[in-house]
């Protein structure tokens, strides 16, 4: 099991899939973004007792920027863990 | 539908649209902004529990720079997903 | 109607002029500013309730940074929309 | 032994494993982490009398940015000096 | 009559004089610096109601760094409108 | 003598030192790092009337950052001057 | 005479000169450090009401990072203006 720290969230990568459930198609080029499911989040960042608040949670779809974060292998499923900040948006 | 987080803001582009309803005729060379309509607003970012007010509202007419943030598709619709940042007036 | 956002103002390019009401020359080698007329100014940027002042006024003849912000057309005239940051002093 | 100072964290790295007990097998193109346990922390840093809470304690295994830190060598044994802001995730 | 905004002073350049009043000769190779008078100076920038003091005043003479700056002609004049801060001293 | 101004450090090089005290073998490819003692402290920056705290003291074997700071000879000895946010551990 | 502004120092080159009177002999190869002498200290920069303060004095000797500052010449001497952060240390 992966842990991210700080604000980072670790995101299950869809294998070439174009459409989501309510049916966006993903643009093909340019291909900035990418598209994927939220399968943990960290405990965000904590400045002078306050902490920033992640406002994606396990099991939300989101578009990210292509190219961010880190990649790594579990069981044959490509992760990426990556900045909150370089998620853009849920897709619903 | 598409969530955008923090200052992310969801604009729906005009196809070859080059006149406003005000009569605004978009600069052609050099063509440094675009022209788009908000679709989808943030939540903003919650500083300090100040949360930075997004000055734009669905359904603006808005002027963005140009090659500033990540293009999508929707049902054969182009979407921009910026920073509101990168929001430079509200056409009316 | 063009309405800037955060601290963007709009100025109206005049054209070829070279000589303002009170004598002033620009130089043309190395033409680095511009001369142009306030015609809309943003609500600036409100950082912890604190909105930052935006020192010019529309109908004010300004020298900004040419090469700096965003240039749009209206009905034949050339506008630009750039951070009162970058303009440089108000000629009187 | 070795104290490192601020955020800094010497981690002992593994010799070609690519596979953690928990069963994640590491991407091997592109490998832009890299696996390590926790040896040493830092006490933070101290900014206006708060102290900077570091997310990893002794014998985590954690994912790191690769090419980060510095190297050093003990008794054969290699290990990396980083930040704590450049751990991805805690691996269990 | 040029009123600079901000921190910007507007600065007379003199015309090929190598030496101050108070026998200041300045360097040639390389020429880093440049001389000039004080002609008017901005109000400052207001930081959470406090403002900062610019350092200089009308008629004192100061170096200040080459190329930093706007150049403007008014009736033949050489000016340069540049940021306080790029003012290095003044001569006396 | 040599007294370092700020957050900078005096550290003496050892030559050509391989091993320390406690058997570290520093590594020598990539060799990053760089091995020296403490010989003189700044007294630290001092911001708002808070003084950052400097964590080494004179005699402190350190692993610094090789290539950082600035090299200067005394009486046949090589003395780097650093700041201290460059050295990564104390070595004991 | 010339007075620094904010944080600014003036420094008196020396000729040639490659021993201190404390006996440092600055190195050759790489020569990333300069001796001067401070002639002149600026006011400081205030900030919120606090001034920081410029930790040398007229007459102290110094080493400063070469290359940094704005070179100007007074009857036949160099002199250097430089922000205080790029002296290293005061040489006694």
């Amino acid at each position: 099991m992966i842990k991210p720290l700080f604000n980072n969230v670790v995101l299950k990568k869809q294998k070439e899939q174009n459409e989501t459930s309510s049916g966006i198609i993903l643009s093909q080029k340019p291909k900035d973004e990418a598209y994927a499911v939220v399968v943990a989040v960290g405990d965000g960042v904590s400045v002078d007792g306050k902490t920033t608040v992640i406002p994606v949670k396990v099991n939300d779809k989101v578009l990210y920027k292509k190219y961010s974060g880190t990649e790594i292998k579990q069981e044959g499923e490509d992760y990426i863990i990556l900045s909150c900040e370089e998620i853009l948006a849920i897709v619903e």
